[in-house]
């Protein structure tokens, strides 16, 4: 519940350490480093997320899956967004989602 | 504020429709095909996510984004797992993130 | 041996293929879809690499690296490049490293 | 042309060094490492084509094609299979694909 609010959180680091010395953090580092470094880590961390899969190991693609979202909130930090604008793209499609459903089983 | 439901309810979601029939929804779809299918939308979305960021475009990396989270929670789901666990892991590294910051701070 | 000529085969007939009508061949058509489907299939076909791997089916692992190797050259078809100028920066890295190498058995 | 020899070169380099001490080269390090260290990078040179194609730099896109064949061969090599294994499979291809051409130029 109350956890949800962590993206929220996550977000508003991701903001503060932009602004920050590159040595004074992982994502302050990463944000120095530029776009291309940040990609980098998105797709690798994607790829871990396929591997850990295939090893059926939950623990793992728990971990993994938390890396991609955290490496694409610090993308979406550089490019001045954040992680609201993912969830309230995702509300939207549930809600289209959801009249969808409605009118399907209206039939 | 109350859109961080929305990851909640699309786990709710994902759930149902893992049961479902393959041609009820695209999730159940994904979820008949198999892990490979899900795993391949995965590292396909994650590729976009590159290619909108390069190209620049902050709604299409919205968009994007929204469908890497989207498609990892189908796979999370595939293994009977929730984003809840991913935000409880997400959670316990601000934490402790936010202990060392501290503690640098202290210093 | 005679097959290493089938590199320069396949960019020949990539070249061909990239001027005809869309409709006539898979390379014609993904051309003329453009450059983001070309890489969105780069990328997908490298992570059926990472799954065939983990599978450790290795009949699939050579199918799949060719589809990556495959799809990288109507990439490099798209911009003007052949196969041949990945084959020259692999020599030329390949002349270096012998030369290192023989560098450290000097010593 | 005789460029070709150098895919042939590499398998044979790879599978001298995949016997060789860890600290020997690049590639035995790698080797060492194991399974998901190789695919980690396949995956990742393969994000850095995407990259290297979206700022549409020629001799960056090279590299970055020649890292992902390369790093395909390393993890050929950690399977046993060798650059060879997949163009028979390419040479396979081309010959069906070239059949397949004259029948329907045929029609």
């Amino acid at each position: 519940m109350q956890n949800y609010e962590v993206l929220k959180e996550i977000s508003d680091v991701i903001e503060v350490r932009k602004q920050a010395a590159a040595e004074s953090s992982y994502v302050s580092q990463l944000m120095h480093k530029g776009e291309d470094a940040i990609l980098k880590k998105v797709i690798e961390e994607a790829g871990e997320v396929l591997m850990a899969s295939k090893d059926g190991d939950k623990l793992h693609i728990i971990k993994e899956v938390a890396d991609v979202w955290f490496h694409s909130m610090v993308l979406l930090g550089y490019h001045g967004l954040r992680a609201e604008d993912v969830l309230m793209e995702l509300q939207r499609r549930q809600n289209i989602s959801g009249i969808d459903e409605k009118a399907s089983r209206a039939k």
